[in-house]
This record gives structure tokens, C-alpha cells and sequence, in this order.
């Protein structure tokens, strides 16, 4: 049976002061009024039913998870007691799944990404599903690129240039490369075939536990003795054990880029990963959610725009006058307020930074 | 006796969000933690003292004067039942105190303007005293310009260029100039024979109700039955009856413009009319307010300029984050929140009259 696996255990500094510890991205109405995390799950509908999907994420959230996804299962609330990376959170799911189903394939998926095209989203995961269960590989999604983006990892696959498929095909992956210079994520444009790595993997539980065996060894260590007691009242205390025996790493840098059957299907769905504010910017205009002069007003809030231009302003209760403001974020919430230059969005992190490091907690 | 005219029937809505129709900007703590009105009496301890110091504002607001000005009398506030323009304030004044004291000379001046140089302003203020009271003349102040401002009224006078003149000097008046277009400008700087108009005035109070009587004769028939009535039960009642009755006129038009005997000193002390919130920034920067990057934080309040320059930020309570801001604006407030850029400050005004017209009353 196919399963989702969706991880949200992230903070998204990057999207402050909407997000907060205790409140991040994932959680957030960033596009109308359902959150990404509700998004994600309601895309699968017609592949993958809500009650097939696993959500797993850090134990302080998963009250709010709960709340903001009732047709999932308490017990597909896969909590962490404390955040590592992907290769814990996978492990996790993948002994909880291959426990509760030996025949389980997994689609493991971030909970904060953005897909225009979910039909297209649909015959790739289908292709991948399909390449994850007959052939027992490691399947993962590659994005057709638009742009030589420097904020990605690519993925260079073995098979024609992506612009010369017409169906979804799941082709040999070469190589794993991390976020590039510029000048190198132009060649990779250039070659056309690299692909911008989603971070969506596909494949059966019982494959991605051998080959983490394989090649984490202390991961599959310190997670095969939750296997035994999945469901249970000990569960949560090896669990804890678990996680701080695992060592800290990718997926991606501890099973993707050393093992070598992995396979990869090009896709191109309107995918996003909003990774920060310009990106919800563009992903508002993307939808056509902008006005003549291309401002975007998060859930027609109260808010008057005059001569400017370009804009994002999400604010609450508060009524938000701009007046000869161009490519300007403007997030207002009860306790802080952002302004800030499109252009430098990434930098709303060091803000959270600068916010931790000097004594500012209660605005995290 | 020399008694002040402290003018504070104005509502500033370029203030917006700070000014608001109950809150004008006179009441604000513009700079510092003393407002505007404040400073106004403060600034003329020396010369004269609170308990001389009449404010004339709207009745809406003689409570909030009463508040912030605890040492000026109760009977020194007067209220005007109804807005009209300077003429009627004046002749208000002038019955008032020709009342009290039939040798008053009254000193009348804005509520919400902003002084560097206290003693070059009293000093400026003794010779038009002087000459208000030894030759029965009207007296206005000009400021030496140091720009072409189009945003001002201009006075000619007949006498040496005035950066020629060392000591205060009364010189009379040939003409007084509209807000000139910016060739205009040019040309009145060029010539150094042309002040701002400051809105500052100095006359004995029966000369100006002389005047008054001359050249606004209606004005003089609506407020004349006050002066028997003055700090009785029926003043209320006649003081209604005047402003209904009198044109609504400003002093300049009405009386300045056409009286022939008027004399002006120049001045420079430091003036600035703080007509918008570029104004107050430029303000803060000359009192050296600002941080290496020429940013201006109101008052300490808490906020992060992260890769900004030459912002003005206001606030509350909220945290205010800029990141890769420059030369904008930043007032919030508890239920409105203005983001503007420093060079189109002149336009709030528009959205305050946009919010009027677009039933937003609750945020005027």
C-alpha cells in the first residue's frame, strides 16, 4: 500500500515574525486560508487518502498538526522529541510503516512546498511509485529548472534533456550536487540535464531501511529497537533513545549520494518551496493574486496602497496604509512588525538570529 | 502686559497614524517625551510665563490642552465652538484679552512648530515687542531662508539683504507672496529681500482689533458683542453666534494683506514648521538624533534596522524589524500602521482624506 510521509518538523525562521518557534511556516495560511501543511496533504487526495498519510514532526507540534489536519489519524502523528535531520525523521517513519504494513511504499514530502499543477504532480508520483515497487529502488523527484537558481541542490540524471520528455520517465540518477555558484548553476542550465532537487523521495519502507542499514548503520542501530514496540507505551522512551544514538544527518547526504541505484523522475508542476518572503511574493503573482500595479495583500486585509508598487503587505487586525513604497514585505503581527526590502528576504533569518542572541526570546 | 496666543485648533492629518482627529499633532510627542504644545509654552519661559500664555483650540480638545498644560489657567483656554481660520481665533483673542487688560500685547504663534535657538528667538521676539508696543504697529516674524522652499509663504521687506543685518531689526513690510512655484522660489532667495512667513504675530490687542474692524468688518460685528460677555455665563452662547457669524478668513488674507502699517523681523533660530514626517526626520538628524546610518528611532523605542538607512521608525509596543530599508517612514500604532517612503510623506494627507471618503472613520 502507498503512504504519505510528510516531514514538518522545521522552524522557517525566514518567514518571521509570522512564524515563530511555536508556530512555524508549516502552519502557516501563506496562500488563502489553509495552511501549507493542509495544502499538502489535501494535494494527494485521489492518490493517497489522508488516512494513509503520516505526518512526522517535533512533539510540540503536534497538538497544532492534530488540530489543522483532523482526517489524519492521531497515530499517523509521528512525534520527535528532538529535531535532527531527515535521515532520523525517515528511519522513524520507515519501522513505524514497515511494522504496521511489510508491503508499505513510502512518498515522503515536505510539508511547506507549493504545487500549481497537482494533476502533473500526480502522473510523476505515479511513475515513481510504479519505479519504487517493482524494481525496489530509490526514487526521488528532480524539478525541471527554469532559472539557474543558486538556493537548490541539483540532481543530474542519465537520459535526455528534460525539454525532450513528454511523459514522466524515471531515469538513472549521475549526480547529487550541493547548492552551486552561479556561474556553475548556469552550466548546470546549460546541460540540460540537471534537475533542482525537491527533496521528495519514493520507495518501499523495507528498501530504505536496508539501504540505511547499509550505509547509516549507526541510524538503523539506534532505530531498529523501536521497530519491536511501535504502538506501544515503550515506544516513546526508545524513541528518545533513538534519536539522540542516530547521528545527525541528510537523507540525502547519508543514503541518497552513496548509494547507487537511485533513480529519478523529472517533473515540472509549478513547484515552489517558498523558501521566503520574496518567494511567497512570487508565488501570489505566479497565482495572480496581485493588483495593476502588482501588489499582493495577503487575504484581502485591510490595507490601502498608495503609489506603490510591487508590494506584499499580510497584516491582522491592523489597517496597513503604504504610501511611494516599491518591492517592499510589509508582515505585521500583534507583537512585531517586518519591513523589509524584497530583494533581501533571505535576510529576515539574521534577524531571528540577532533576535536569539540578544535576548529577545519572547519574539522567536 | 505681554501675553502669547498659542494657536492649537489644528488636526495635521500628514501625521497620520499618530494624529488622529482627537489626537492632533500638537498633542504628540513629536520629539522627546514633551509634545509639541508643550514645548511651545516651555519655550517661551524667560519672556513669558505660563499663567500669560492663552491656547486657543477647538472645545474638542480643551481637556487634552488642560492635561498637558497643568500651569497655564483654566480661563486661558479658549475654546472655539466651531473651526474656523486665523482671523476669528485672533479677534477671539483679542476681545478675551483687551478684556482683561486693556494694554495687552499679545505674541501669537503656532502650537506646533519647533525652535533650535531659544535665545535668538527671544531676542527676535524683544524688538518685535517693542515695536508692537512703542508705535502701535503689526508685527510679524520672518524666517531667513536657507532654500527654496515651495511650501511656504514669503514676505518682502524693504531694508539691507538680511544676511547683512546682525542685530534683530523691525523693517516694514512691501509684500506679502503666496507659496510660490519653484522658480518663484528661486528667484525670492535669489533676491534677499524675501522671508518664510512663520505665522508668528505681535501687536497690542486693541491695535488688532482696530484693525479687524478696518479691514474685516464682519468679523468685527460678530465678535464685538463677546468682549461684554467675556468669563460670564453667556460668553458660551454669544461665542457661537460669532464664529457662525464671522468669515472664515485667515489673518493674512484678511488683515496683513491689506493693512499697509505692518513691520517684519527676521529671524533664524533654528525654525522648522515640522509640516509632514519628513520634517521630522530631517528635525531629528539636525538635533543629531540618528545612528551611523542616519536611521531615527522615536524615543528608544525597541527596533532592529538591519542593512537600513535614513528610516524614521515610530512605534509602539511592537517590535519593529527593517531589513534593507532605506529613507522610509514607519509609524505604527495600535490600530494602524503607515509605511512610507521619506520623499512622499506630503501624501499622507491623501490617505487620510481617502480613509474619510471610504468610511474608515473608526482609523481618522
Amino acid at each position: 500500500m502507498e503512504y504519505a510521509v510528510i516531514m514538518a518538523g522545521g522552524i522557517g525562521s525566514r518567514f518571521w515574525p509570522a512564524s515563530r518557534k511555536e508556530h512555524p511556516k508549516q502552519f502557516l495560511e501563506v496562500f488563502g486560508r489553509s495552511t501549507l501543511i493542509q495544502n499538502t496533504v489535501a494535494r494527494l487526495n485521489g492518490l493517497i487518502p489522508p488516512e494513509r498519510c503520516l505526518i512526522v514532526t517535533h512533539e510540540r507540534y503536534v497538538e497544532k498538526t492534530k488540530r489543522q489536519l483532523p482526517a489524519v489519524p492521531d497515530e499517523n502523528i509521528l512525534a520527535e522529541p528532538i529535531s535532527r535531520n531527515t535521515a532520523p525523521c525517515i528511519a522513524y517513519a520507515g519501522v513505524t510503516l514497515a511494522e504496521r504494513d511489510p508491503d508499505a511504499t513510502m512518498v515522503v514530502l515536505p510539508a511547506d512546498h507549493v504545487i500549481g499543477d497537482v494533476q502533473a504532480f500526480h502522473d510523476v508520483l505515479n511513475v515513481a511509485l510504479a519505479k519504487a515497487q517493482d524494481d525496489r529502488s530509490l526514487v526521488t523527484i528532480g524539478i525541471e529548472p527554469d532559472h539557474p537558481a543558486t538556493g537548490y541542490g541539483y540532481i543530474q540524471y542519465d537520459g535526455p534533456d528534460f525539454d525532450e520528455v513528454d511523459e514522466p520517465t524515471a531515469y538513472p540518477v549521475k549526480t547529487f550536487a550541493e547548492k552551486p555558484d552561479e556561474k556553475t548553476a548556469e552550466r548546470f542550465i546549460d546541460s540540460g540535464d540537471f534537475l533542482w532537487n525537491s527533496g521528495m523521495f519514493i520507495w518501499r519502507a523495507d528498501t530504505i531501511l536496508d539501504q540505511i542499514e547499509e550505509h547509516l548503520p549507526d541510524a538503523h542501530e539506534a532505530f531498529e529497537p523501536v521497530r519491536a514496540v511501535v504502538g506501544t507505551a515503550q515506544e516513546r522512551e526508545r524513541l528518545e533513545r533513538a534519536f539522540q544514538n542516530s547521528p545527525r544527518i541528510s537523507i540525502d547526504n547519508g543514503v541518497m549520494e552513496r548509494s547507487s541505484d537511485i533513480f529519478v523522475v523529472p517533473g515540472s508542476f509549478g513547484w515552489n518551496d517558498v523558501g521566503d518572503w520574496k518567494a511567497v511574493y512570487d508565488q501570489n503573482v505566479q497565482m495572480n493574486n496581485d493588483d495593476d500595479q502588482g501588489n499582493v495583500v495577503h487575504d484581502d486585509q485591510p490595507a490601502l496602497l498608495h503609489n506603490s508598487s510591487r508590494c506584499y503587505v499580510q497584516s491582522g487586525e491592523r489597517l496597513v496604509a503604504l504610501v511611494g513604497m516599491h518591492d517592499t514585505v510589509v508582515v505585521d503581527t500583534d507583537d512585531a512588525l517586518l519591513v523589509c526590502n524584497r530583494e533581501n528576504a533571505q535576510q529576515v533569518k539574521q534577524v531571528v538570529e540577532y533576535l536569539h542572541a540578544h535576548q529577545f526570546e519572547a519574539y522567536v
